[in-house]
């Protein structure tokens, strides 16, 4: 008789990993073709490779990892085939550790629903990044999957986030006005967690006030310039967790050469430390 | 010798395909295999097949097509193909015709470089959809390519299209301080429109004030309830133009049998007649 495992949450993976290997770092894997080590490139299969590598590198240093689906749908087939790759890899080797899908979908409802498959059904992420400005009904259909964990945008890492989400409402800003609409939809759903860049420390702080328990995802870290301690400071829930600190290109571009795993790892590793030294 | 031809940029293929059709018609190509005949799921290719029977059906009608992301990228590597494929026919059997891919990306910069690759390069359309909510440095790499159609949301279509972009700023709603980038960023790149669903006539109306001369992506006529006559009253252009009027599920799917080709014609050219009627 076949032996029947309950599958875990999002929610519950993500909170394993985080005990399981004493880390709040996330690696994200976006493989840019101009970045990886030469040697890889005259593979059969580079992307995979990489990745592959960058994963059984860092496996015990991280609590998620986030591919982001730009760099894999930027090469086409083959790249979205990688990508798939990947996430099975991960599923299988180390099933313990979620995968967060970087793709800030958001569309309208009747649309959403295909997004959601894409996701969930085709790629198999255990979350996902989403983009709010279409609002509740282009949210639902990621919502109602309620194992998964839904990521959605509130105040972004880049320079330009201010255009719009900085823009004052009843003297409020909108990210905050999102950040609001998540925490009400979390009421619901209670698989919500927000994008709160680094390189914005102060916004961290107030969203961390009207929300203390939420998990947030943190890019920013690293080549973006956001500061390790304030985010820790100001973003850390009472139990020194509720954060997913995001970094990409710092780690897996380490070195371009044969010991490009190594040096990733030496990277992930010292930031991991880092960010231990803060909680 | 060879000879060599001009490639027209986006906005010229537009305005010529609406003068030689004398139509501001574009049918959404967003084959959700629920719905399409059942005939063509036995076959080994149904999405290319269903996408191919309907546009040499609907070649005459319309000034664009408009295949939505989603529902390839739903059904995994093969739907991707199909999409691929769908895009590379229309620019062989009908140039004239531009593509439009629904995609409503929008990441940081770094990110966006490799969506920008996606949408022109992988996929080749001549114009993307696309998300503001990370403001300009999001949409650079798109509006870069100045040969290419960058159609950026500002009010959508959907019935929560207001949870944000109708909240007041100074006493304006979030999609006119959207409007307002748009056209900006268009004085310096010319090669933007933006999306206005036509359920919201009077903002679509308020829009076409600020700005008189740009390009309105419109859907949300047909299943969505979008009123023609309105659509059309306070979105034309001084020259009865500016509007791209988006009909998908309406269209397409007029019939599930073995004339839904020519249901789909039908349908079609019903819709073409009844916006020129307005123009």
């Amino acid at each position: 008789m076949e032996k029947t495992r309950k599958k875990l949450t999002f929610h519950q993976k993500l909170e394993n990993a985080i005990k399981k290997n004493n880390t709040l770092l996330c690696v994200g894997l976006d493989p840019d073709l101009d970045k990886i080590p030469k040697h890889l490139i005259a593979g059969s299969d580079p992307i995979f490779a990489f990745n592959k590598a960058i994963i059984d590198a860092t496996s015990d240093l991280v609590c998620s990892y986030k591919p982001q689906i730009a760099f894999y749908a930027s090469q086409g087939l083959l790249g979205l085939k990688a990508l798939i790759q990947t996430v099975s890899y991960i599923h299988m080797a180390y099933p313990h550790i979620p995968v967060i899908l970087d793709a800030k979908r958001g569309d309208i409802g009747s649309t959403a629903i295909h997004y959601t498959k894409e996701v969930f059904d085709v790629i198999r992420a255990d979350a996902v990044t989403v983009n709010p400005y279409l609002g509740f009904d282009s949210l639902q259909s990621f919502l109602e999957r309620r194992d998964k964990g839904i990521i959605i945008l509130c105040k972004t890492s880049n320079p330009s986030a201010s255009d719009f989400q900085d823009a004052k409402i009843n003297k409020e800003p909108l990210y905050i006005k999102v950040a609001k609409k998540i925490i009400a939809w979390n009421k619901q759903y209670h698989n919500c967690l927000m994008v709160i860049g680094a390189t914005y420390p102060k916004e961290l702080s107030a969203i961390r006030t009207l929300e203390p328990d939420m998990f947030f995802l943190v890019p920013g870290i690293g080549t973006q310039g956001g500061n390790l301690e304030n985010t820790l400071k100001f973003g850390l829930t009472k139990n020194k967790s509720g954060l997913i600190i995001s970094s990409s290109r710092a780690i897996i571009f380490a070195s371009n050469g044969k010991d490009f795993a190594q040096m990733a790892r030496k990277k992930a590793k010292k930031l991991k430390n880092e960010i231990n030294k803060y909680r």
